[in-house]
């Protein structure tokens, strides 16, 4: 079978731990690619270039959105975030499974435009134990936890609306359920065109020429 | 996560080694009920009632399609063959992947009443093995294997109307792809509804106590 790249969206709390899942993934298997994000916000002390994300003024990003060059953006705080597009289809070209990492709203803009790409929300295995994640990482305040709180509570009432959700509690069974959910998707007709045709004509030549 | 039995429809083109394969997944993986047809053609030697199929009478069978008793059925050289729904929802609500191994029409119906029902197509690695395998069985004339070719045309057609497609190669990485597929479909919002919901009040709970 062909392998044609597989557009993956990644939603979930704050919290449920898609950072480490995603570095997992993109490090232990190399069919995937992070995509990286564009945004005009200034680059904070550590971030490189390319890495966190690409670092562009307000007039570079708002030609791309001008060019059709992002698959979403969002502005937030006065600052603009998105998916450059070229990196994402290059990367589906090359066969790439390409990992989005980006809010509800976001990915339905990615659904919309690609509807055979894989919505998964990232669950923790309860809502205590995303508290105490938050809790946990001993950086932010009370306030800053109530509202990433507040916030899943807002989130939790979307995930209907994504094709599969993983819960994230030993980082391995979940990695595990992604790869399974991938590996699927590569199994669709749609991802499998050529293959499907080539049998079809072979069975047409071998039934002639009997 | 709650597990709620997945309804998998699997067809192929004659000596694809769709018996194989579910010999092997029923006999390995224990999440697996294999759903039993019901005919009313004659035992044949062998045969046992209840393993290969539910003999009954004509009567009897017509009188399930009256009570709704049947998720499909069909008549074939005059016999009825079916699926009796009884056995299929039991297993399905005792957390089993009830798999039904029926021909295309028989699996749209299917998909009709369960839409979550997943349609797998079992793919030779080419048409010429196909063909390699009809002959190498040596039970068959020349002239049975001319008609389920020519079947095997007509049913290529219909790939695409199927959810999934595996290849049936090596059979460890056939059956490894069927789990993956039959495991991605246990990760779905609709597989998981309770587990949702649960995390949505837990969730407010938090958010209201603090």
């Amino acid at each position: 079978m062909n392998r044609k790249g597989i557009l993956i969206v990644i939603s979930g709390f704050s919290g449920a731990g898609k950072g480490t899942l995603m570095k997992k993934l993109t490090a232990d298997y190399d069919n995937y690619a992070l995509s990286i994000s564009m945004t005009t916000r200034g680059p904070r002390d550590g971030e490189m270039n390319g890495r966190e994300y690409f670092f562009v003024t307000k007039d570079e990003f708002e030609e791309r959105i001008a060019q059709d060059g992002m698959i979403e953006y969002a502005s937030y705080c006065g600052n603009y975030y998105g998916t450059p597009r070229a990196y994402v289809e290059e990367q589906l070209e090359n066969g790439k499974d390409v990992i989005l990492e980006i809010e509800i709203q976001g990915a339905h803009k990615v659904k919309e435009i690609y509807p055979q790409a894989l919505l998964l929300f990232v669950m923790p295995p309860s809502a205590g134990e995303l508290y105490r994640r938050l809790k946990g990482r001993g950086t932010e305040t009370d306030e800053v936890i109530a509202k990433r709180m507040s916030r899943a509570v807002e989130e939790s009432e979307g995930i209907d609306t994504y094709d599969y959700i993983v819960v994230n509690d030993k980082l391995e069974d979940c990695i595990a359920q992604i790869n399974a959910i991938v590996g699927a998707a590569h199994n669709t007709p749609g991802c499998n065109e050529e293959f499907i045709d080539t049998i079809r004509k072979e069975l047409k030549d071998l039934l002639k020429g009997e």
